[in-house]
């Protein structure tokens, strides 16, 4: 940047932060505190040299480098002003938009349409989108950017005006992270150890338990896959842990039994896709699992053409929170007969919600024909086949996923996760979700409809 | 897409193709021809079905991958419609984009100014955005794009109303492509050879006469880089060709000159770049050429400590032309003294452009002490020294690249090019840039002035 | 090595080496000439301290490698010296053996039989072993060695004490070489051009004409492959080209077609070998041939399990050298009818083998009918399946391999090579070799009872 | 094989299996046992199969791989009998070699030397040779030879008869593992998990206590580099383990410290390698560790051209197991002023060997000035610095390894190694030897005149 144009800046500066300054200090209630103006124009005044559009990309580059460097060793209060400048101090101008798109809607059906458009879209082009794009050019870049998103997202909710940033992060991410850009690579034993060591880390549906449990889950009949993306080398982005199996899985316990011999791949007829996670916070809203999914069992049936059912074996995470807030609406909606039975089996004149909510904690012990256990699983399969949030969408996050890909509820299994973890979310209950390669779009269409696809067996538990 | 979905697409397709018609009909004057009523809906059916925001990526990824199958067989005209309807009917929503750019207006300086950036976002997030992306889900959708942009590019000029589409592929293209996304390689006689089939394709500069001619240019005292991109395999989208030597070059012949032995590597204290090509026309307006000289620098600096200098040897294909329209204005401006030598030399009572212009053929005849030699000289150092566009940037191309770049002009060499295009275009002249790598950024800053940074040697040759 | 071994090899040099010198001296009959006494005792001590066994391999190797570099500079006549004292100088000690062997006798049938043997082992173990292993301690030493025997190769017949070098080094490089420790990898137009451009250098049958013809015979229904070294990387051993095709070949020339278009590979089922070529001179002795052509042949049913034919289209090198020894011998065999009609055919009273031999030159003209043509037809499929070496091989080079690998006499092709070569060396005849998988070891049975494998159509063509 | 040589074969067998059979009874004591002789002819015919000369390698190599494959499964009996069979049924023919001899004797000094020479090489391969060979023909093969040697070593002591095959088997190792032919490899925490778990396993100097410990190992300011071959592909053969320091390490504690953090690299002058292990039992006799180093040593400076010093820290594995026998020997040759103070420090009247071992255990608690301590140090001194075997090398294993490729004894260390294992194998001492390259042949030559090198601190603890 030429001296000129810093001297004009310098000048503008003032006038511009004492503004955002007032409401900084007036917002986080730091005033007189970390909020040194000195650092703040500073920081501003580099944030802008990046920016700058006089400069190349590979000098705005150098410069964005220069910044991540400082961010490196700052306090967290710097960086939570560093994230502020970027939302408010890049935004779009508002005036040009306005002339570009009185101008478009002037062209609109004339032969200068087009052209129109192509003004309003560079009008629209924030100096924020440039800043943050600069930050791509340094090797360590992509990571700087997804790790600030990361931090800040907890902040949102607080601090309303960092929405801009967010909101364009997530925007150059979809596009950086187009599944198109990534690559599905297998996990196994004979992967590096510092990317097995993020999987341990990383793992969030069945947690690892060391390198002897990391081991079993990479085994010769099991298979993980993860998408990876050439700017975050040795990171995957999301993975999957898939078991081949005789049959349809209906318990975790053995797939995480670290003694359990491999089993004769040969014989394997089922893909169970029993741990998918996503492992970085910052990539928020930028989705991957549907794609890994079925480019996984793409890859699968090439390697095993004798694979015939794809499924999973899921947790039913917000059944437990679920059922605390709706257990006295399900036992009106419960047939007197049952609910009879159920007052026998729990000893109880009167059944009431808590009574029987607590009475839940004995649930592993209940055997096949306990009315307690058949109502549980009536109950959980209402929860998943016919409970919608208002716009639409399955209830449990996991449900609204595998639906979402076009997925079924195919079958629940009772005590299919004895864990601590999976009493406390589900009673131990689990579910597979069948992914029936022919019926993917039919089954979504179902769901865009508010019908949510079952298997028979799903649909008798909830009669 | 639901059937529903399909019956209401069909009952406003009529409405809005009648007016699309007749203006593709107008326009392309083809009535009656290709523009068949049938195949227009169906193409834009199919790429709604691409863009349809309740398919997952998965789907609409398969669906544009049919699309490009279809594509690859139509016809020119088909092809012309096809792009007239993705640049026509998929345009962002203009009352969205008011509504949401009034609220944004609304909201400065309040603390809704973020959300309301945010939603302005939304708003003008165009449909063809998603149709474009989903063409980057299938292996070689990324390919098809820009293979399509080059196809459409030379129908710019006539057909405006394909700006929109033109605009927008070039803004997904600058976030692809992005420098920090690229692979740097050295190409050399070890690579594939269906690469350096490529690079003989490709090379625009001076053509390469074959197998020999290639392996000469990548022989042991030269170097050859190429920018490379995950999703086109194979595929150099720009490259420069580096001779190593001990002087800074003053001809281009010994260089390509296939049977002259490899330097002793040792003794070379200089870096020629002497040839840049970028391979890929449908990524216009995406540049490449400045960082991959930086990132070549570097690299070269790494492997040979010993580089002092780094510059090139570059033709200067607009001298021609330029002087055919000025040379009047050059005599105009010619000292007297020299204007009657130059008049002796051509034994011309009174010198004229056109005569002059003649006499320039046998250019290549003259000595060093040749007065019009040196007003050649003189001329060609105010051509690259003072001769700026409207908009202050050099006037010739490849002045305005390396200038840019913040290189200086260094020297002229005469006779340094004598083959016909050389002679055609510069008389054979060829310049030197001259990359000081301390002074980048202050050239940058001096030409942003309005001042092209010259070397002591063409600033006295102005005069 | 310390000074007082020095010493000690200094004095016994010079009686060795009058010995040696004066039958140099004989042999080559250039005393006085290149043959300095002081040259050869400087060669003798460097290459014994070569092999020096007090110093370790690293040190032996960064000797070998000094060797190499005075090697790589040296005169004709030095090297020439420098291979009689590798042979001549480092001898096994014959006494040593002759007591180990004695031991060995005595331990016949004794439980000291097998140490005894270990003992015989180290004692046959020369210091030529040591010698030439150091070499390939350093990175270029395998290839030295390789490019050593090369070199003396044509000096064998004249210099019979080359012979033990020569045995050794095919001894060494039998066991470096061993085709468990050679890797197939595919040749295609994505190898590096230095690969190509051997591969252009090293083919032997049918002569490479440029790039394009590389190319074409690396084109999608084509394949090549080649055995690579470690120790040697970049350099084909040996390479085969192989073409996909719906019938067995029955001419070279559309395989050679640089226009011809590439085959649907869908419908092919017949894999072609139409060219085999080995590489390094110096690895004569050592065979890759049969190795390569067994693992190409599972790797080709790996990719396309639809081939059915494994043949190859061979040229019949010898067939017209022997034919001019032994057409006498043919004509003697021929039955009258047939002689009358050939003498018919040729306008000759008296049919003589010169004259017959003659009209041979016209061969390209005779349709299907033409006595002659069936001629020699007959004699041809005579000399490919009756005439073996004394040893009981087949005469033709490139009958022995194929049949020693277990091949049979398939088909005789008319004009199938009409090129100035193929005519020259069998009249434009080419034969098809097959590769019947499950009967190559009892092809290989058969050929060593003295029989030669036949089609039934070879068969009948004898008669 | 066809069948006239079966029946042949078969012929012979009984007559050669019945003096085998014998023998193999009465020396195994297992008669009537494992030793069915039908068993046992079918395996001789198996491997006689596969040596089969008539046979071409790729059949030899098949055979060899279904030998392998029925010794996988095989009883250690039937094991020990085929190899028995291998080591007494595939000799050299001792007249053949007679003859040859005999030829060559005659030869010698004539032009015949050379010819006869190759004769002899020829008579001396063993039917063993081409078996062993075939072997290496199919993937898994080398695996298979490197572990069937592992597995008879431990019997090679009582049974003499299988030291024929144990020989053949080094010999072949010796040719194919040629150090030439591996490749050094870092080995790092981003190396395969299952490489890693092999370095924990094989890890034979100081144990990796998990992967928290191995982690530690492979950190940044650690280097970790292999040996491996291209036919055991994810093995290494040996690995040593580098720590990169400011100064010579003089205790492994700080080495081991799993929490201790990196140094800065830039800081670093010393390398020091603390472990080096040989991982393959069935490569005995083939050395890896000088090469290793000294590549490693290479490898270091173009990486840190800042590392001024090589050496090692070491235990001293023989130590104590040496004093147990010399201790009365050393305290005669202690200086009576010496052993008054340590009669006065151990309270003892009379010193006795006995009790002075006693005391040894109590080494720990000594500080600097300790007699006892001090007359320890000198006699580890002389251990290292004057024992040598009858035929002149270092007696403690360790030391004979680093002196022999020219290291000399720099420095012992006080209770550098206080876990169990280094107190009972030399009271806790440690030794660096150090590489200095410039004298790495000089240290040498003095080693083979009967000199240790020492440093001078060495020496003069010795006194």
């Amino acid at each position: 940047m030429n001296d000129v144009a810093k001297d004009d800046l310098e000048e503008t500066l003032s006038r511009q932060l004492r503004n955002t300054r007032e409401r900084l200090g007036a917002v986080l209630g730091r005033q007189g505190e970390a909020l040194s103006p000195w650092v703040l124009r500073r920081t501003l005044r580099e944030l802008r040299n990046v920016a700058d559009p006089m400069v190349s990309d590979v000098e705005g580059g150098r410069r964005a480098a220069g910044v991540a460097g400082w961010y490196a060793q700052a306090s967290p209060e710097q960086r939570r002003d560093c994230w502020l400048l970027m939302s408010e101090q890049f935004p779009p101008d508002p005036s040009a938009i306005e002339a570009a798109r009185a101008a478009y809607e002037a062209a609109r059906g004339t032969d200068e349409e087009a052209r129109a458009e192509v003004r309003l879209r560079k009008a629209f082009a924030s100096p924020r989108t440039r800043l943050l794009q600069r930050f791509a050019a340094f090797p360590e870049g992509v990571r700087f950017l997804v790790d600030l998103r990361a931090e800040l997202l907890p902040h949102l909710k607080r601090e309303k005006r960092l929405l801009a940033l967010d909101a364009e992060l997530e925007d150059l991410f979809s596009t950086w992270f187009d599944v198109g850009f990534l690559d599905l690579r297998r996990i196994s034993w004979d992967s590096p150890a510092s990317l097995i060591e993020k999987l341990i880390k990383y793992e969030a549906v069945h947690d690892v338990k060391g390198w002897a449990d990391a081991k079993n889950r990479l085994d010769e009949d099991r298979r993980c896959y993860g998408f990876f993306h050439p700017r975050l080398p040795g990171e995957p982005l999301i993975f999957v842990e898939v078991a081949l199996l005789r049959d349809m899985a209906d318990s975790i316990t053995p797939l995480l039994d670290e003694e359990g011999a491999a089993d004769d791949l040969g014989k394997a007829s089922t893909a169970i896709f029993y741990s998918i996670s996503n492992t970085q916070t910052g990539l928020r809203g930028v989705s991957f699992g549907d794609s890994l999914i079925k480019r996984v069992v793409e890859t699968l049936r090439q390697e095993f053409p004798q694979l015939k059912v794809f499924a999973t074996l899921s947790p039913i995470p917000g059944l437990r929170g679920w059922l605390g807030k709706n257990a006295e609406a399900m036992l009106q909606a419960t047939p007197a007969r049952a609910r009879q039975a159920l007052a026998r089996e729990l000893d109880q004149g009167e059944l009431d919600a808590p009574k029987l909510l607590k009475s839940l904690d004995g649930v592993a012990a209940l055997d096949d024909k306990s009315p307690l256990r058949r109502w549980l699983l009536g109950t959980a399969a209402r929860y998943l086949g016919s409970t919608l949030t208002p716009d639409g969408r399955p209830l449990d996050g996991v449900a609204r996923f595998h639906l979402g890909n076009g997925a079924r509820v195919e079958r629940l299994n009772w005590l299919a996760d004895p864990s601590a973890k999976g009493m406390k979310q589900s009673f131990g209950l689990m579910v597979n979700y069948l992914y029936d390669l022919k019926r993917l779009d039919k089954h979504r269409a179902m769901l865009a409809q508010g019908k949510v696809p079952l298997s028979g067996a799903i649909e008798s538990l909830q009669d």
